[in-house]
């Protein structure tokens, strides 16, 4: 079957790919992918992954509970029986594999394999576009659920792609006194016709002058950005990550004595809800569509600065 | 007056050195002072400072409530008037010098300036020795301060010098599953006497074991080794400063959701306490003392990996 492997650094379409099946998964036949930010720094070396990419999709189950069903998946692959598991910590699990990351092949492929327990049926009034969003807004709504948001007097989230866009949302359900700062005046103003505050990164100068920072740029300017702009005893949240060697000295986390706190893959089912509730708005976001034969120029299109959401379109 | 004045990157001994006395300080003669491995690193380059060093002080109070007294001082010298400071956080505040690190000259010299406010007495059980230990002690019982220590089931601390000693010492107060992971025996042993668990870094291999990791080494090194020795989900206290632009990758910190807290200047009060009740052990620290005029010897003397507490008796 047509795949989108990584291999020695490089991406190639190919026609012959046969994915494995453990006993415990099923077999999800791909509708759409997405391509995400950590696809591309995988493309430039991030977690050393070579395989099928590709861990936001939306899918047809072809066996078990959800057969014939449309199903998302969660992406770590957890053992289920470590101290981590035993304690509901899956996504941290030390044996887990993630699809499309870590010793797993991923979803841009016409069937990818998926641990029965992490799928989750989606409702009727999703459609397969917004169903792809379900990860990377479950990992928006990570944030929420490891920090009291009301608690915040004034935040800054930094990034206005992809994940800054369904982080922002999900930030303003709690709390309205979010800016979004960001390089791209295009992609502001789509925050801006959501009643979101922005401001372009050029034109703000406030340091330490926000209670929580969050920082979806994927880069390190941005992270060195998040320390300069929290203020001292405030918190910041690290959502990207990004490839090389070097991050920020962290001389004034200590100075400043901030909170900096990690966080990645977060509550399908509260995504899934917010999809069907119509609470949060992610069609807006699909910026191009190609299909999987397309998929190494689907990439390319991926790195321009005006995309948002590239689609892959499988079945 | 004689001072180790720094000034273009090089140490120098004066002879004829003045202090400024603003109104709200009161004049200090200085008995002893300790070299801090952040005075290391501020001859490194370390916040660019250029003036008189030192900030860890006991001397005589000259005027006012503490006169003719022993006293001890805060080295955050705050505004007193601003949203922070009327928080209490005076630590923080943003106008604020800081003796011998920040626009204010320190305590090698015969004399020191100190706000009245910043002022400590010294009780009479408590040796001069061991008050030139209450700002780092009280640097060490921020940690307690900040997070609860008996929610932690394995702890380890990482860096056997200076600052990583007194921190053991703090921690050990509130929870005995403290490995301390160092590189020198000779320090290791130490601690060892004083019933503390230590390992050797070289013979050290548990990665992602502990649920606390406190990081005292003050080099980026240090950082690095805290990401692989915390848990997923646990998190990372930082102590320690270090000159230099790049820090770690943050990626793990994402990937794991690790919480990393700076921490900085603490309670002087619970410091001084300490040492009057004899729970934590400051003598034995003591490897070096020189008079004010070797200060230059001093400083070298200090960067030998088998010193600990290296003094400057001025008085």
């Amino acid at each position: 079957m047509k795949a989108v492997v990584l291999g020695d650094g490089e991406l190639k379409f190919e026609n012959n790919y046969q994915p494995k099946l453990s006993s415990s998964e099923v077999e999800v036949k791909v509708l759409q992918a997405g391509v995400c930010e950590t696809d591309l720094q995988l493309v430039r070396g991030y977690m050393g992954f070579s395989g099928v990419l590709g861990h936001e999709f939306v899918g047809i189950a072809q066996t078990r509970k959800f057969a014939g069903q449309r199903v998302v998946g969660e992406i770590n692959c957890a053992c289920n029986d470590c101290s981590y598991c035993s304690k509901g910590l899956q996504n941290h699990c030390p044996q887990r594999t993630v699809i499309g990351i870590l010793n797993h092949d991923g979803a841009f492929a016409e069937s990818v394999s998926v641990p029965e327990k992490n799928l989750h049926g989606i409702p009727d009034n999703v459609t397969n576009d917004q169903a792809v969003f379900v990860e990377p807004l479950a990992a928006a709504f990570q944030i929420p659920a490891q920090i009291d948001l009301s608690s915040f007097n004034k935040i800054v989230l930094l990034g206005d792609g992809r994940l800054g866009n369904l982080c922002a949302q999900v930030i303003s359900i709690d709390n309205t006194s979010l800016t979004v700062v960001g390089k791209h005046p295009e992609k502001l103003s789509r925050l801006q016709s959501l009643g979101i505050e922005t401001a372009l990164l050029s034109e703000f100068d406030e340091k330490q002058s926000a209670d929580l920072v969050v920082d979806c740029t994927g880069s390190r300017n941005g992270m060195e950005a998040a320390i300069q702009i929290v203020k001292p005893r405030g918190t910041i949240v690290l959502k990207s990550t990004f490839a090389g060697q070097n991050g920020p000295n962290l001389a004034e986390i200590v100075i400043h004595e901030i909170n900096l706190i990690g966080s990645r893959c977060g509550p399908f089912e509260t995504a899934i809800q917010a999809l069907a509730q119509k609470s949060i708005e992610v069609d807006s976001l699909i910026t191009s569509r190609f299909s999987i034969d397309e998929a190494v120029a689907a990439f390319e299109t991926a790195k321009q600065k005006d995309q948002l959401k590239v689609l892959l379109e499988i079945d």
